[in-house]
């Protein structure tokens, strides 16, 4: 086989075999195709697309590209929840506990965040002790004991979706649906649950900036999972703000912390629990999403999630003292308000401008190299469909920098438009693919 | 600026800037862009082209990468002459003598041969003594005191051309018509002539295989030089079947001698007679390209072209008693003759097909580094048209090594079809673009 007539193949739309596929993938990670040959046929892929077999034998590809995790020492099933990445996105704390204490194993590797959206792992090590670097033994021996542990992920995971991702990055070639599709379900199918429910968020502050396209690549997700014989069921919801009131590490695990208390925002909670009844139901712990939703309803009530956050953090070396004294966390030394200067209806909070303000605030990185401040972030005091008046705080920045909190608040000033009358509200859950 | 929003904007069917276009050309050549962009934004210009004011800041950007060379110093208007490859194409060593004898001063760079397309360079070096690579002065002191001289292409003219050139050969993006143009042109502004004659090969043994992508090219190229305020004429000529009946360095200078001896094929002399009276035109020493025709054919005739061919040798220290005694030529050891197993008319001679076999048989390269047999090549007895019995010779091959050969005969025998009937047989000027 020859790069160059792949590539030659692809342009003139023609469909690579799963030898051919192969051949790419082991090629380009082992480093014997260059990345010149590797940027072109992605580019060509852009332009002609891949039907779903190739998109199927892509994925499996890159997923046998690295190591693929065996849990089977972990009994019963284990779900796996993902997000395609949002601003204020804290659900997986809090879906974690829910899921957990309902009796679903998990198991999960999250990931470090990168320009405007957050990642599990920094919020989790806000929390004071917290180890998300944890040997493998001690992993599964904590699901097998308490029904839960959530570690960063390692190197050996899908490195050539790592190493595609890294290329598509700069050379304009991200927006192809197979290439997403594969990119996450190759590391998803490596980490060894047996059911994964996504959360595919479509918005402005989303990958997917339509509700079409959402669809699509959910349902490719979707079947991909499936034919790799893990029940698999995607959540299409709305980022068209952020979602609750808390954007920045230590913030949202506060509020996480607030919703399994049953004092959270009313956003995080819904999609908390209807994740969760998915995942309960993935997990076989339910007979239907609705009956998983009223189980994850009286996780919550009851206090018995709130016991498996706390588990959970002790578990992993951290503080659960923080669950009760939220001084206990990081603090910030800088405060900026932003005050209302007109009367009417929040009618927007751009999600991506406020997911910059809060990186620009200390609270993410522009490059992976980049350390990030674990107190800073924003708070949102008004959400879309909210009554305001001049005078009226709208947000506060938080930080310990004057000069990123300065520029932060520029920018999440922006993202704030009040409008006379009333908007329209979006649903929050618009569709699931099941 | 930034290379990835560039892609990004070539991608999505946009217009380039010149001053994003001198960005790309720049950093590429500099090596601040890497080739995987690179490969990226070529692969995206395949798919959404350029339009004429992009290929043309494209080609200015190439021109101006390395050395413009100034030929002011050499009196009178020089005439360019370039082919786009043909398979025996000897006709610059026919042309050029032909237009220096009739007052067109003719100071040309050439290229090496690579792959199954031989190179003028090559050709000559099979003339013992003969220098390629002299020096400015002298080589414009041989224009103003001979009226010809030709060289070498020296590593300055149009670096970001070369460079670019080898990234599309090993990345499918090749075949972009403003690509194609824009490489070739760039190179030939930036050698100095006033006026340039392109030969546009179409046909099996050509670049562009049919006469319609052959005629774009032409005009493309035309526009181009004409924009540039080079005088440019483009002639479409048939390339589906070699030119001539000799192929390979020594074998295509013997045949170049014969055809100024009035002696050569009917192709070689028509299509050298037209191309020169085309250079005589444009040179400004004929009214018109058929008055400068029947110059070019009185040139030829008196012999005036053959002196003007032996001081050419003469002057780059080239042995100029090959003219009359052909055994001084570098010699072949092995000969196999292709033999013909049944009557009726040769209907093909596949030209690509010939040139490979004359490649493997020792007679060119498959890469730049690989050295060349100047004796061998083959021999067509036999052309397109021709009448012919079983058992009559159809080529002879020629070379050094007995396996090469053997090889080279076994694809020059597949590319013989005999028919019944005589084929319909093509024109060898298809068009003028002027």
């Amino acid at each position: 086989m020859n790069m160059n007539d792949i590539i030659g193949k692809k342009r003139d739309g023609g469909k690579l075999s799963q030898e051919e596929i192969e051949y790419i993938v082991k090629g380009y990670t082992e480093g014997s195709i260059p990345d010149y040959q590797m940027s072109a046929l992605l580019m060509a892929i852009y332009f002609q697309k891949m039907d779903k077999e190739e998109t199927f034998n892509l994925t499996r590809a890159m997923k046998y590209s690295g190591d693929v995790v065996d849990l089977s020492e972990i009994d019963g099933i284990k779900v796996d929840k993902h997000s395609t990445g949002g601003v204020g996105d804290k659900t997986t704390l809090v879906v974690a506990p829910l899921a957990a204490a309902c009796g679903v194993p998990i198991a999960k590797m999250s990931g470090r965040g990168l320009g405007f959206t957050g990642g599990t792992v920094d919020k989790m090590e806000s929390i004071p002790g917290f180890q998300t670097s944890i040997d493998a033994d001690k992993f599964m021996g904590q699901v097998n004991n308490i029904g839960l542990s959530v570690i960063g992920q390692t190197g050996h995971i899908a490195p050539a979706d790592k190493k595609i991702y890294a290329l598509r990055d700069v050379t304009a070639t991200v927006g192809n649906m197979s290439l997403i599709a594969s990119s996450i379900m190759s590391k998803k199918l490596a980490s060894g649950s047996d059911a994964i429910v996504l959360d595919v968020k479509c918005g402005d502050g989303a990958f997917m900036e339509s509700f079409e396209d959402a669809c699509i690549l959910g349902e490719m997700m979707v079947e991909i999972g499936n034919a790799d014989k893990k029940k698999t069921i995607a959540v299409i919801t709305d980022m068209n703000q952020p979602l609750g009131q808390a954007v920045g590490n230590s913030l949202e695990v506060i509020e996480a912390i607030d919703t399994l208390k049953g004092k959270g925002p009313g956003d995080i909670t819904e999609l908390s629990l209807m994740l969760a009844g998915i995942m309960i139901y993935a997990g076989n712990k339910a007979e239907s999403k609705e009956q998983g939703y009223l189980m994850a309803q009286k996780a919550l009530e009851s206090g018995e999630a709130l016991k498996k956050l706390t588990e959970f953090i002790e578990g992993q070396g951290g503080n659960p003292e923080v669950i009760n004294d939220y001084s206990l966390f990081p603090q910030h030394t800088c405060t900026k308000q932003i005050i209302c200067n007109k009367s009417g209806y929040v009618s927007k909070i751009a999600a991506k401008a406020i997911g910059l303000a809060s990186q620009h605030s200390g609270a993410g990185r522009a490059t992976k190299e980049d350390t990030i401040d674990l107190s800073a972030g924003i708070y949102l005091y008004k959400k879309v469909g909210d009554k305001v008046s001049s005078g009226d705080i709208l947000a506060e920045i938080y930080g310990n920098d004057v000069e990123k909190v300065a520029r932060s608040e520029e920018e999440a000033e922006r993202a704030f438009i009040i409008s006379e009358s009333a908007p329209t509200k979006e649903k929050l859950i618009k569709k699931i693919i099941i």
